[in-house]
């Protein structure tokens, strides 16, 4: 590729927290460009850590998970997914955990597929899309009160038709799904 | 697939704005699950339509812009993308005038391939991505004096070479996109 001459990063002239609620931390920084030109009101979102997990059982199937969206208001197909807790050591383990609590599974070989924003003018974090082959199921669901999600084990046909017809509609999930796909693909769709 | 017993929409028993800005709207919800719990403090951020294109000269041509991205702090391959203002008239023609201001680019034969959400749980809006084929450079860049943006223009392998090594890091662009090439590989890769 090219050489890139890249617009370079803002210089922060000032920063505060409006906002630091346990599932809502807003920042308001006063940028300055390398234009010169002033922002002073520019808004960032700081989350934690996120996960998820394309898991497939050691029949092949592939674990996915239906929950309400509040702010979609929506309910779709999801892969397992969730937050990275202070007591997690690593995103895998967060993964681990929220596979074993949402869907009861655990086990398995474990990779990291990706790692993608969600918003990258607007939020600090990443998301980080693993890969778990060979899962069992070793559990019933542990849910927290404010959790009620169905389990259900699709085929690969299945998730394709889900992600041809954006059934699947977070990006966060889709795009390693697509990746993970493609690289079946590319490996000759073992 | 299996019927489903979906989990079912919550209901709202308290709405409040916490923060209503042009570039931040923040909601506090007071939730009541099917279960009985009650959530007096959920967060919904609302945005309006985003938008984003796949745009591709007539040579065939990827356009790619990079940009600094304040929230993660880095600069990357994107697409271009915007959020749809009141006065667009649809999703596709905020896209337009997109590809137009931030890269320079008009004409060409306009497809809607996916709509997506950033983040389902806390945000009320999708993300409407759009293939334009055969575009070509109509003007120079209309950009905001808080906008540096520079026009990269890259082949099919250079794309995929970003897909598969996390270079193109939102997922609202890296879907599509894996969306797109899985396509036209379905199509005999024309």
């Amino acid at each position: 590729m090219e050489e890139i001459q890249d617009p370079q990063p803002w210089k922060v002239l000032k920063s505060e927290y409006l906002f630091r609620r346990p599932w809502l931390t807003a920042r308001k920084d006063c940028v300055q460009l390398p234009n010169g030109v002033v922002n002073d009101e520019y808004y960032v979102l700081e989350y934690p850590t996120w996960v998820n997990v394309i898991a497939r059982t050691v029949e092949g199937k592939y674990i996915f998970i239906r929950q309400y969206r509040h702010g979609l208001g929506q309910t779709n197909y999801e892969i397992v997914a969730g937050t990275m807790d202070p007591t997690d050591k690593s995103p895998e383990e967060a993964a681990r955990r929220e596979l074993y609590e949402e869907a009861g599974y655990g086990g398995g070989q474990w990779r990291l597929l990706s790692a993608l924003s969600a918003n990258a003018s607007a939020m600090n974090n990443l998301s980080y899309s693993f890969v778990a082959e060979g899962v069992e199921k070793v559990s019933t669901q542990h849910l927290e009160p404010t959790e009620e999600i169905t389990v259900h084990l699709l085929d690969e046909t299945e998730v394709r038709h889900l992600l041809e017809h954006d059934e699947i509609k977070q990006a966060l999930m889709a795009a390693p799904l697509w990746k993970y796909l493609a690289g079946k693909a590319a490996e000759g769709g073992k």
